[in-house]
């Protein structure tokens, strides 16, 4: 049985520093950014291809892990919701998805178009758009 | 900063109890499940509405997390591929991901649709279907 520990296998390295900067939405000006992944998943890479879109799994290191319920969006006029109902980075597991496009693949780095992840963020797993023959 | 040890909210109640006769995609016959949520975690799933899609997220326990290529579906013709271009189970962290239909919401028992996760299996988060405002 697996245990429940993570292993990061790669950090993003972004221009995205800080969190109350960092855009909500990659929509909403997020930066090309790079993911850095360590040589020894290098064979894990293998098939990820420049011009297609990829789910990208990080770990918000930066999350309140105690917050159940938030305002959407911060804005306090909107009711408290619970965090399943929501994509507020703070909940009990913060594991950040994100669609990415991929620029540039070289060796284990992938260069990707916007991505609102911070700087320094985990990486935790990459997995192709669902496509029923994979 | 989140240390990196997941905390599993709760466990998938269905009758897929073997992973050989697991189906690999929803739509290749899953059964309907039920998510049954520790009862510390009620106020996160304030705001999930039956008739919705969701995100879940789970953690594919019995998974090996030391492979880091496979042949995809098993199929020994096709190509070793990095597994992070597959949706093979076996990988470092082995997240599972479903979008699934919700039917009901009793308490802190979530009914769905087509669950293609064993029974027992942890979950760990639920996130809307990606929507700009929330």
């Amino acid at each position: 049985m697996a245990e429940n520990t993570l292993r990061p296998v790669g950090r993003v390295e972004s221009t995205l520093t800080d969190r109350t900067a960092a855009p909500r939405q990659p929509d909403e000006g997020a930066p090309d950014a790079w993911l850095v992944f360590d040589d020894r998943y290098a064979s894990a890479l293998d098939g990820l291809t420049p011009g297609t879109d990829v789910l990208l799994l990080t770990w918000l290191d930066r999350a309140d892990r105690d917050t159940l319920a938030v305002h959407p969006r911060g804005d306090a006029t909107r009711p408290l919701t619970g965090v399943f109902a929501t994509r507020a980075p703070d909940r009990p597991n913060p594991i950040g998805l994100h669609t990415v496009h991929i620029l540039a693949v070289a060796g284990t780095r992938v260069h990707v178009r916007n991505l609102e992840a911070l700087d320094g963020t985990p990486i935790l797993d990459v997995k192709p758009l669902l496509t029923p023959d994979r």
